[in-house]
């Protein structure tokens, strides 16, 4: 969500896309852009969640937060590459995530500009996001001006430390994940 | 979940079924019983949750308690007559169900009678329920010898009175619950 | 799918939106644009798909076409406005439908303006499109100028007839919303 | 589905579990049976199925059936340890399934001794079904018993060759898998 570089909170885009800046600008005030995120997680053999992969990076006040992988879907991109395409940039590529067989999300977020009734917010834009829990068998390997990956146990994911470190009520999309997989939070 | 009658937290079950008390006795000491629950809502005309139905029940020791439309699948019963068979049970032949077009659960809840990495007991048995939210439109009419339902708006369900009236770990079902219709819990 | 008036197979838009016909024309170049697609039915007590209702349209050259209640969502518009903004556009306000608890659909539709992996086709633009499964209780009241709605058995609709009259790939997404109720296919 | 050792279309189970073959003829007889049901597949580093693995068995009268990865849920077993006990029995363990994060199945599968709404039969039970796409990455290395996996393509799995050879209605059960990852059927 955070792909505006005066905020200086995401690496630039290697796929600027179709759009000049101004004209995703213009756009960004009339229509709903379509994005994914993806919250990476290691599995045990069972299916169980062992740890789930947040993003640290820190916005215009020098304010550390925590986000998911996310992006914009292009156009004539399909959903699944352009979640691949968003793994790789802030993950690497070397983290071998299993994309989901199912195009079906867990929940699919409403991001408006103003308070709305969904209780998810984004300054920029009025973004709707199809939400996925990817697993990953690799290692991550952020790129030098990539975003820092934290690993954490879902308790600890749900802390408030945690929990009070999302904008936009994020954190609200990590424990709905949480409780799809069956932890009780 | 509390069918057994010693315990006095639910009606009789007005089909017995085919087994004997003492022949369902040794069942749940060999086998996973197959249960459904139901969590039954009252929807706006958007869709979203504007009340939820919880039962109030009451164990041996006089507590009282938060549960759930529970009960067990019949031999030969399908999982919709199952619902609609409990729905009718504790709520009355006047409640009004939708019940869901697609057979998927939200969430499959498994009780052991032992602590377990699922977080959910039941000291009678092991049960495995189909969980399902319900909207109904008309009002519950329960029967003289019925629980009493309460219907209670999200925050309500959250608080920590409620959550904490819940016996063998029944709030996470709720939350999950509500967390699979997008609300921020 | 169909809002383009020169196609002649959809009703005109009452709600035009933020942006005039030629800056949508060109956002439709540059952007993928959200849709929600709804597959109203009827549903019968125990949750059982009785009938399936589908809209008759014609394309420019004359012949019919089958089609769902599909639109765009418009810019701070909810999924859920959205909805029942084309439901009622299309089936009336006399419809009753009952919107679904939780916002994730059934399928995500990709339409592509080429052929594509996903096997959808939208001649005019890159459209992906939410799509859900709507009981409905009331009775269709078309508009004057409205589309005609048919109610088909689920065994009628999946007729090579019904299929065959399709655009765009779009009976995969009826096959998929019958599979997803649990209906053989 | 065929454990019975009469039939002779299955491995003998590794685990007897806590009823006796007398016992769990008289349980079937009276309770519904708790199942899981895998659809191993290979994904491509995008998601989509390549290739599912369906396993080849022979009925009493020697004609060749299709069907999954199968079995029963023992007491205090959880779906998950189920579900990785079943795929090593019929896949080995070199197979490296990638269990699913949720324990949500993609349906559930009613199975009645007797025709019935739900179109699946199992002549020796009642059996309600758990069913799991599972994504393996490995090779099978079925034991010397075991049966017979063969990898197909999509569009192989639903050649009518292939639908013909399922018993009880299965072919259906794959069906909605395969609608459910978005193939088109």
């Amino acid at each position: 969500m955070y792909e505006d570089r005066s905020m200086n909170v995401r690496t630039p885009d290697p796929y600027p896309g179709w759009l000049s800046e101004e004209d995703l600008y213009e756009a960004r005030q009339r229509l709903p852009m379509l994005y994914v995120e993806a919250i990476p997680v290691r599995l045990d053999p069972l299916g169980y969640v062992n740890e789930v992969g947040l993003l640290l990076t820190g916005d215009d006040d020098g304010r550390m937060l925590r986000t998911f992988v996310s992006g914009r879907v292009m156009y004539r991109e399909t959903i699944r590459a352009a979640l691949i395409r968003h793994i790789e940039k802030d993950l690497g590529t070397m983290v071998l995530p299993q994309l989901p067989a199912s195009p079906v999300p867990f929940t699919v977020a409403e991001y408006f500009p103003a308070p709305s009734e969904t209780g998810l917010t984004d300054d920029r834009q009025h973004a709707v996001s199809m939400c996925y829990i990817v697993p990953v068998r690799g290692e991550s390997t952020p790129r030098q001006d990539a975003l820092e990956l934290t690993w954490l146990t879902p308790a600890e994911a749900l802390s408030s430390d945690i929990q009070g470190a999302f904008a936009g009520g994020r954190e609200n999309i990590l424990r709905q994940a949480l409780a799809h997989v069956g932890i009780n939070i």
